[in-house]
């Protein structure tokens, strides 16, 4: 028996992550809204608790603070104030942080400050602005337990290498954000913090694994996020808030220093990438994470420059191929995703954009191919986590509890098929001759807390290591039009079965829909134009 | 108890191959050369048995070759006709070849030549040029047994990936070259075919375990060949024989439908490369390939262009900082190897380029990294094809007889490991600010038969996937200035005691003598144009 539980363990690393906000920064009892109060979005404009100038600062995009950033018209301070105050405002409502490092954040907001008036040039393209960090990027002297109580008071020695590149180019950090234990679950809950929701509707989940992530920045407590994503973990927490992220090929972005859930793991890659609230913001982080030549520092990365494509010089004029996968055959969208699906295909088609059909014959085994992979150490990486504290196993976990371990010649086996499969696709993708694939990114619009199922969508691009956008589509759940599918309709399966038994219209109404845009492997440059074209032609 | 027993398969094919030499292509066994003779290489000339026409031809390099192939001057049946001569002869004296499809080199061939003169037009870069490949690239209807016996007569169905690549760019196939057993040993010997000598000393071997390759192309029975590298098997041979090659990092240059020796085995990719007698034949192969736009074809291909350097721009006027290893810390480079990096050292410095030290202290670590990597199975892939056929184990591929298989976890674990070191050297470089490493390729020349011990130099820079380049750096072994070290050396290990005992000044007397230049990751273009300013400054 250790003196210490768990639980005692995990209040204790709670309370210090409470205690870390200073008193000015922890919202008033009287302010704070109700339990049963749903959206807290327009809790800092309602609240009075900010000033004007504040607002201003975190309403604005990263595009433009840093314009007034680089000119001192800002001070990097200021900004950081604002944020460090809306973040903790954020996490006060919605669970979402992991860490705080408001001196560091301070101090660096401060040095940059001075650098800017003493030499009268910004540090970097990044100059004074504060980003957010998913809890698994190391930053020196901070946790990064990703959800395990074992991981508590472990904390990082060095900044990841991402971190350190941002860093260089003028970046501020202050927070990191919650995670689901191991990062391997589609909502941010574990036994450390609890779980995370989504401040557009605390009924509702704010996905997963970058869930703090995606539901600080919904409240704009941040205005850039970095998350991770090996199944989906970057795309389903953009798609249940109604921001913007890039899944990039792996080797664009450095990874380097990141803690994971499976140490180790390459069968699939997990990939590092932006969460932010304009396509615009999205684009220019890419270019400045490429620009500093992260092939330096990451012995993984790339050699690609960022590479302007013909569709950027010339978006109006650019007519697309487009192939639409109505649904992956396992499970339909709910109904407000197919309808925006459906919708955003009809003005692409009016602007003279090529539709075509996407077949979702290779899904079911892109699917598969993925849980062997995570499952081919028999779950003995969390296990061992686990055991190390003696925390209970998350019910979401159930399959890595009873995973059996394979060995070294059936995981080349398992290389084998996975290669097989790309190659399948590949070809499929160049006969079409099409530029991208337009889906869901996940069959909801969001779910409610504990109901996320299936993550068919995006897994199979982890499979296929292509470049992914989720985007909000500007279209928002009516629960008047969409109504739940009938007791006519035949499932395509029994998880399709219960996933439209669950779809409940007014749980989520209101809430923006997500889809997804598919790039082939290392089209990052490409699949952000493509996705300007598409918001050109439906807005 | 089978009905056929492994030795009488082997002796099947082994007489198949020769049977698919036609008469006109077998030398007369008068002319033959005895056994006893070391040096084939000036058979072609001295035997009479060639046409001066067909001499021509086979001494051209494949960039002579290309414009009179392109103009009709040369038609492609006459260059093949030449080349499956000269490559049958090579056979004959130095048992190079796995397989044979002169039927197939000579239609492709003559319809190359219809094309022309109908169109006027060359079908591509490479228009009626006899490519030999090495014996694990499918070529649909011949077998790719590795050395294997199981995989006699498992003919393939289709072609590989670079082949048929290769054949749109206007490329014959005529021959498959011999490779060791699963091609993991540094020699090309197997059970299926025996052993492949070098044609300029039958005593020594040609290398592996693209050896055959090697051979035939020292012997001028091919214009250029294609081999692989997974701890060296581009370079050993090349080394053994005097020629050049390019050991790309994993996905410049497809590798799709190819067998391997262990398939499935990720944790260090195997990759494709050329061998050739010029490393100007060798940059228009590279730029061939990349300009085709391989990702298309292979999923693992990086979508990265061939890139011009400022090297190439203005070679003459371009000072590098080299560092030079002068040994691995494991094993000396014997006394020709030895010599030969130090002259070409003093003629850098002579022109001007910088040349620092490079420490070994990585190259023990990476040795056992690449170790652990190769016996992740225990041997279980190897062992598996052995045991179909009842073949005996080769006595080199003694560590995979005995290896234990580890499981998925610990494999996980020789990945963080493997990354770390990556990270390690890396960090390294970067400091030093260094272009390029200068090294041996092999502490040897080329060796007796049987004889080669150590990949330690070539291995290092596999787990590490540098593009590296080894070239015959001008220089031949002088056994009277390169004896043997005195009873005072001092050997570093006992590898490298048994390796400086077994030298043998005599036997490898006259032999070229080849370095190794690396340069980082994705760095072909810049190793290439390297290359041609060290021989610029030693030539």
């Amino acid at each position: 028996m250790t003196l210490t539980t768990w639980e005692t363990l995990a209040a204790k690393k709670r309370q210090a992550l409470r205690n870390s906000i200073p008193p000015e920064w922890i919202v008033p009892e009287h302010l704070l809204p109700p339990d049963s109060q749903e959206d807290v979005t327009g809790f800092p404009e309602s609240s009075g608790w900010f000033t004007p100038e504040e607002l201003a600062i975190t309403n604005s995009t990263a595009l433009e603070l840093l314009p007034k950033l680089a000119s001192g018209e800002l001070k990097s301070e200021t900004v950081t104030r604002a944020f460090c105050k809306r973040a903790a405002a954020a996490h006060q409502l919605t669970n979402c942080l992991s860490e705080t490092c408001f001196p560091r954040a301070l101090e660096t907001a401060q040095k940059l400050d001075t650098h800017l008036s003493q030499t009268g040039q910004p540090i970097g393209p990044l100059h004074g602005l504060p980003i957010s960090l998913k809890d698994n990027f190391n930053l020196a002297g901070l946790d990064a337990t990703v959800g395990f109580v074992s991981h508590i008071g472990d904390a990082a020695k060095s900044d990841s290498a991402l971190a350190q590149l941002l860093a260089k180019a003028g970046a501020v950090f202050y927070v990191k954000t919650n995670v689901p234990t191991a990062m391997m679950i589609a909502e941010s809950v574990n036994n450390v913090f609890g779980r995370t929701v989504s401040p557009l509707n605390r009924n509702l989940t704010s996905g997963g694994s970058s869930g703090g992530e995606s539901a600080l920045i919904a409240f704009k407590g941040s205005p850039w996020g970095i998350g991770t994503d090996i199944g989906g973990s970057l795309r389903i927490p953009a798609a249940c808030t109604g921001i913007f992220t890039l899944r990039p090929s792996f080797g664009r972005f450095p990874t380097l220093g990141c803690r994971s859930g499976m140490p180790g793991q390459e069968a699939v890659q997990s990939v590092n990438g932006p969460l932010t609230r304009t396509l615009d913001d999205l684009a220019f982080w890419a270019k400045t994470v490429v620009d500093s030549e992260p092939w330096h520092a990451d012995p993984r990365c790339l050699p690609i420059p960022w590479r302007e494509t013909a569709l950027e010089t010339n978006p109006g004029s650019c007519k697309l191929k487009i192939a639409v996968m109505w649904d992956d055959g396992l499970a339909k969208p709910t109904p407000p995703v197919s309808r925006a699906l459906r919708e955003t295909v009809e003005k692409l088609k009016a602007k003279g954009h090529e539709i075509v059909e996407w077949s979702s014959v290779d899904q079911d085994e892109g699917g598969r191919l993925l849980k062997r992979m995570f499952l081919a150490d028999g779950g003995k990486a969390i296990r061992k986590e686990i055991e190390r504290s003696g925390e209970p196993w998350m019910e979401e976990l159930a399959m890595y509890e009873t995973a059996t371990e394979i060995g070294a010649y059936e995981y080349w086996q398992l290389h084998l098929d996975r290669v097989a499969f790309q190659k399948k696709y590949l070809d499929r993708w160049v006969a079409s001759g099409i530029d991208a694939i337009l889906c869901p990114t996940t069959p909801y619009s969001s779910v409610e807390n504990s109901k996320f199922k299936h993550v068919g969508y995006t897994g199979v691009y982890n499979v296929l290591d292509y470049s992914c956008i989720s985007f909000p589509c500007g279209i928002k759940v009516d629960s008047k039009i969409d109504s739940a599918p009938g007791d006519t309709y035949e499932p395509l399966t029994e998880l399709d079965r219960t996933i439209q038994a669950e779809y409940n219209a007014e749980a989520v109404h209101g809430m923006p829909i997500n889809l997804q845009l598919v790039g082939r492997r290392l089209e990052e440059e490409k699949v952000i134009a493509m996705v300007k074209v598409v918001l050109d032609a439906t807005s």
